[in-house]
């Protein structure tokens, strides 16, 4: 039965939305928390969705594992992208079942996972990145979330040319996008798109006096926000605490100067 | 060869961010703007991201559109939704190619495209609306963007139930999402997804009495704001005017009481 | 008697949060509105806080104008800054009653005038700039909200000198601070305030680099956002259009370098 | 000299943006900090805006103290006001030297001794508190900054009667502005302001019934964002965190219903 908690299932167990504890359920398995443990055993069987006791009497959630659960649980040597940037770069640059992206630079693999689960099952990524060991723990990482069928790692520095041809997008995630600019050109196909990642309004600038030497349209940037409420059902109100910054975001299209 | 202009493609013709033409090319077809006439057999046969010039001179960009610029432009008989909010809920109700998808209402069919879009190829999305118009409409929408085929639309009023079961989530972007807690507990599956976008937080204190007493867990509630900029080179900064509200979005995972 | 509307008392009709207009109550006298006509005679004797009847039988408060209501309207020359920066900068640069404060551009005088309504009755603003119709109209500004004699105007270019010493605060809203740096440093006294309100990043940048080296220290750059609701009682919700982007304020210390 | 420091004086030791103390020098005092310790002697007859070096070396900026350093450093048995939201009441209500205020709760006195610092010296603020040992606390740090001779400190339930009359503005910071609103009415003289500081919309709400009923107008909800930037020359960006709440303001102004 599908809807039920299996041997090697990864399961989400939620205590509160702070504390969520990814594992891989196998027999004899436990899970040792600050509220109690709570035995793999016990959990073999159950429909997700269900309510599970730990040893001190603490309740929590047995649930399916989102994309974005993975994500924060990945293993992580870089700084990962949000949630709300990638859903902004899905939109914008248009990605979906059947795209072609190539995208540098891998880092932990988190935007990776997003993009592959999107282009799925047609599409592609091929995803550059110059450190080793990063790209070791993406890939662990892809395996680990079933998508590393949909992705083509590559040790290899993006600013010294991207080998594909006719993409969809190329989305950058690295210090000097600048330096892509021109690959870019080259790598897209049409009208395809051109987006950046970055920390500084310094990076976005060189960026686009680039992109409008090399002939790239619609350019914008922009930044997205996510403000939290604490959901107290007397006293519905933000957090106290906000991330206020993470990075903007530039898309561009690629034009065929005259 | 498929990256140049055809009879019956659909261009978006971009004189800049705010300034975009949808057309469907045809032979003998004109697009009239105030900058200037185009004739649309200047574009058949041209590769998208060329520049074609208008009778007064001002060059266009020949892009192709993607599903944002369509949605854009549908005909719009309610409020639709921002990619900004879509986004977010892509992300967070974990929606990817196969997802199984309720939502309601259908209005203008905005969400329910980029829904279809993302379920693609073997997803579905089934579309509630009790206004026949808006019906209407939502169908023309979703026909031009080539997306029907992966929708249900049901000229139904969502509060009286839902017919689906087994669904990953359940999105509703209606006045009164609480009357449909329950429905969304009997139609999704396993720890699915309860999705509700609304303007104002009453609503949203209202729908979460609701689902605690249903025992749906992880709720959370978030607003997401899109800052843009003023994309020039010497002076790059926000703009002055800013999208300071759509509406506040509440997710929660369906759980069994026990 | 003091609470009542007299000849000559400049008066705040309001209908609305959107719709305020400023008199200067005189015997005879007519204000014609979109929403019919009020006759000043009616008004004269009334106590503030009463509700006026137009000619057409729309309500108006009879309100006494607060500062941040004069300069809505003050003649406008200029971009004036907003209360939520002008509050900033009070706050941070510690202005209070006593304080000796430079400020340049003067523009249209808003922001002087908040200045000079602070400092008073024992401090004094010095403003300096260099279009001289800006300064008549600041000098007619300063009049009518009864704030001169707190002021002296000078028609000078700051960034070639300040003239006075041992000021509390320098405060900048020009396009060039980086120039008064240096200036401001001989001008301020102890570890007195340098704040400037510029549009841009590369702005305080520059202007950061300056500070520096000018043995600045306690840099701060902040935004300020004003986000505004709907006085709906059964909808209470932010407003759909908000202000995205007024100005970075940067405030520094001035240090004794070794 | 007025420039120097002298015993007795508070002075605030500057190392960096985040790490600012505040001391009264007296002679043989010593700061101790993790940064090493600084001899009070050594400090008396620097001149302000001096750089004191401490046993390990480090650079400290000797500055004088602003209102809201002292504030930062006050005594705080109760959560205490942002500036930035006392800058937006200050603007808003209409602050200024000469202003009679009514204030309830006193809580820490953090806003009152930003009231007290603006209506200076003819201008007045009645606090109420019915904390004891807040109303101690308040009094202490309100001597400390010199400011209590401005502020009467009553021990008294605000929601049961203001004594005061003919105030320019009662401000309320407490968790039931809606049971103030009747004495605000009598309290206030002419179109004078009421303003409430609260973290809940259900707080807003409920006072926005209330003052309509007693016919308050020209009612006013906002919040007020500040986002901070990381001071880095090669690098200026927004912060990642950010404080994304402290409260919603409601202003009003008193009406006289027909």
């Amino acid at each position: 039965m599908s809807g039920v908690v299996k041997e090697g299932d990864q399961v989400l167990l939620v205590l509160d939305w702070r504390r969520k504890y990814l594992i891989k359920v196998k027999s004899g398995g436990e899970l040792h928390t600050h509220k109690g443990v709570i035995r793999h055993d016990d959990i073999i069987g159950m429909p997700y969705g269900s309510v599970i006791k730990s040893s001190t009497g603490r309740l929590f959630h047995v649930a399916k594992p989102r994309l974005i659960d993975f994500i924060e649980k990945f293993s992580r040597p870089t700084q990962i992208i949000y949630p709300k940037d990638a859903g902004q770069i899905i939109m914008y640059a248009d990605i979906g079942p059947g795209s072609k992206v190539v995208e540098a630079g891998t880092g932990s693999g988190a935007l990776t996972a997003v993009l592959a689960s999107i282009v799925r099952p047609d599409g592609h990524v091929y995803s550059y990145e110059v450190n080793e060991r990063f790209l070791r723990e993406a890939k662990k990482n892809l395996e680990r979330v079933g998508l590393l069928s949909y992705v083509t790692l590559k040790l290899k520095d993006v600013t010294l040319g991207i080998d594909e041809r006719d993409v969809d997008a190329v989305i950058l995630d690295m210090p000097t996008p600048w330096l892509v600019v021109e690959h870019a050109r080259n790598a897209l196909k049409g009208s395809g798109f051109f987006v950046s990642f970055n920390p500084t309004l310094n990076q976005v600038s060189k960026t686009i006096v680039k992109l409008r030497e090399s002939g790239f349209f619609d350019i914008r940037v922009v930044e997205v926000f996510e403000r939290e409420y604490q959901v107290d059902p007397v006293a519905l109100r933000p957090r106290t605490l906000m991330i206020g910054h993470t990075g903007y975001i530039l898309f561009a299209r690629r034009g065929i100067s005259q």
